[in-house]
C-alpha cells in the first residue's frame, strides 16, 4: 500500500467520523461555526482517528462508539494545535493561515477550550467503557500540556538531553497515538492483550512519527513548512542530539552555546548535516517502526492489520 | 454573619480542599510546581469550593467526594482564569502579577491546559456519581469558553444586548457556580429536589456575583483593580446597559458609537453615573439575590443553609 492508497483508504473510511466532528462542533455562536469550518476543511493527515478505526477493525468490529472516540481524538488533537499555535506564535499550519493569523491569539485559546469541552462531551455520549475513555483522554491531555511546557522550559535553557527529548515526544505525540489505538480496541471490546498490543504499536509509531517531523524540519518536505523552524524556536530535536553524540564534550558545549545565543541557524544546520545527524535520526526512527510492527504479532491477520503495517512503513519514508 | 466571619468560616472549612488542590497539581516539571505555588497562594475568594461544601452540608453530610469536587471546581476556575488572562492581556489579577506577566502567554495557556486535565483526573477519582460530575464539569467548561468567545465577538462590534449580557454572565460565572453547588449536593447523595434547589440558588448567586463585579468595575473597590477596565476592554456590562435603557434611541446610538470608537471612557463613565446605571444594576443584582435565597426554601434549616443565606447577602454589599 503506497501513500496514495493509504490516503484513499483513510478518506473512504473516515467520512462518518468527519461528519461526527462537524456535528459535535456546531454552535449557535457565529464566530465558532465559521472557524470550525475553516479548521475542519483544513485537513491534516487524520492519522489519529485512522488509528482508532484500524485498531477497532483489527479487533474484529467497528461500533458507533468507535466513530465517537475517533472523532474525539481528532478534535482533542486540533484543540491542542490551536493552543500550540499561540505558544509558537505560528501564522501558518499545513500551508494555511492559522486561527491565530485569521483572528487572533485570544480566539485561538478560547476555541481550543471549547473544542476540548466538545471532545469530552462526545466521549461522554459513548454507550460502554465511558469512564475508561474519559480516563485515557484526560491523561493524554495532561501529557500534551506537560510535553509542551517541558519543551518551552528546555527551549529557554537549550539543555535538552536525549531523555528529555524522548519524554517530550512521548507527551507531544506518542501519548495521543496510543490513546487513539487503545480506545479503538476498547470500542471493539478487545481483550487486554489485544488492547496492549495496539497501544504498544501506536506508542512506537507516535515516537517515529514525531522524529520524522523533526527530520523534515531539517530537510524540508512537501508541506510548505519552512526549513529550520524548530531551530528558530530553539527546539533541540533528534537530528541535533544525534549529531552532538558524534563529537567531544567541548564541541558539544560550543554548539549548545551557539544555539542558546541564537542567530547561528545556518552554522548549526551545517553541523547537523556534516555529522550525519539526519541519517542517525532516521536509523532511530526505523528501529521504532520495527518495534511498532513487531507489537502487532498477537493480532490475527486481517485487512486492518495489514493497513497498520503499511501505515508504519509509510511513516518511515513520508516526505510531508 | 459579616464578611470577616464568612472569611473565617471559609478558611476553617476549606483547609482540606486547599491541601487536595496542592496534591492534585504537584508535578515533577519544575516550572509547573513553581507556578502552582504562586497561584495557589494568590488566593481569591474560593467561593466555588465553599458553595460545594455548603451545598453538601445543607444536604446533611460532607464526604471525601465533596472535597474532591470542591477542589476540582476551584482548579477548573483557576485554569480558565489563566486562559482569560491571555485573552485580556491581563498583567494584574487580585492585585498580584499574573502568570502572563511573571512568565509569558504560552506558559499561561499550557499551565491552564495542564490544570484542566488535573481537575478532570480529580473528578475521575471520585467513588460515586463520577460520570454525572464529569458531564457537569464538561458542560461548564464549554459554557466558560463560549461565554468568553461571545464576549470577545461582542466587544468587537459593541452591540451587546441585555439578552447577550445575560447569556455571557450565565456562561462566565453562573454556570460554574451552579455546577459547584450541584456536585456538592450529589456528593451528599441529595434528592433531585434538593440538588435542583441548590443549583437554582447558585445560578442566581452567580448572576448577582458577576453583576457586582461589573458594578465594582465602574465604582472601584478595595481589590486594587483599576476602575474602568471593562470599558477599556470594550465590554458592555449591566451599568451601561441599564443607563442606555434610560435614554432614547438616538442617544443610545451616540453612546454606542463613542464606545466603539474608543478613547471616550470618561464620557461614558459620566453618562452611566448621570443616568443612574449603577443603582439600576444594583437593583437587578438584589432581585437575583432574593431569588437565590428564595430557592433555598425546600432545604431544612441548618448551619450550612444559614451560611448560604449570609453569603448571598454579603454578595450584594461586598466592596471587593
Amino acid at each position: 500500500m503506497d501513500a496514495a492508497a493509504l490516503k484513499a483508504y483513510a478518506s473512504q473510511h473516515l467520512e462518518g467520523v468527519c461528519r461526527l466532528m462537524e456535528e459535535t462542533l456546531s454552535s449557535d455562536v457565529a464566530l465558532l461555526n465559521a472557524t470550525n469550518q475553516t479548521v475542519l476543511k483544513g485537513g491534516g493527515k487524520r492519522i489519529r482517528p485512522l488509528l482508532t478505526l484500524l485498531s477497532a477493525g483489527a479487533c474484529g468490529k467497528r461500533t458507533p462508539d468507535t466513530d465517537k472516540v475517533a472523532a474525539a481524538a481528532e478534535i482533542l488533537h486540533n484543540a491542542t494545535l490551536l493552543h500550540d499555535d499561540v505558544v509558537d506564535g505560528a501564522a501558518i499550519r499545513r500551508g494555511k493561515p492559522t486561527v491565530m493569523a485569521l483572528l487572533n491569539a485570544p480566539a485561538s485559546v478560547l476555541i481550543g477550550d471549547h473544542w476540548l469541552a466538545r471532545a469530552m462531551r462526545l466521549i461522554l455520549s459513548t454507550a460502554s467503557h465511558t469512564l475508561e475513555y474519559t480516563r485515557l483522554f484526560s491523561q493524554t491531555l495532561d501529557d500534551l500540556a506537560q510535553g509542551e511546557i517541558l519543551q518551552l522550559q528546555k527551549s529557554e535553557r537549550c539543555d535538552t538531553t536525549f531523555a528529555d527529548y524522548l519524554r517530550i515526544i512521548h507527551c507531544k505525540t506518542a501519548s495521543l497515538f496510543e490513546v487513539s489505538a487503545r480506545t479503538g480496541a476498547l470500542s471493539a471490546d478487545a481483550s487486554p492483550e489485544m488492547t496492549d498490543a495496539l497501544g504498544a504499536y501506536a506508542h512506537h509509531l507516535g515516537l517515529a512519527f514525531q522524529i520524522k517531523d523533526d527530520i523534515l524540519d531539517y530537510k524540508g518536505g512537501d508541506i510548505g513548512k519552512p526549513v529550520g523552524q524548530d531551530l528558530n524556536e530553539r527546539k533541540v530535536t533528534m537530528p541535533l542530539l544525534a549529531a552532538l553524540e558524534m563529537v567531544g564534550e567541548e564541541r558539544q558545549r560550543e554548539i549548545r552555546e551557539l544555539f542558546a545565543a541564537g542567530g547561528h541557524e545556518e552554522e548549526i544546520l551545517a553541523f547537523v548535516l556534516d555529522k550525519g545527524g539526519i541519517s542517525k535520526a532516521q536509523e532511530v526512527l526505523e528501529s521504532y517502526i520495527e518495534k511498532a510492527i513487531g507489537s502487532l504479532a498477537p493480532l490475527p491477520e486481517s485487512e486492518p492489520k495489514s493497513v497498520l503495517v503499511s501505515l508504519a512503513r509509510y511513516s518511515s519514508i513520508r516526505t510531508q
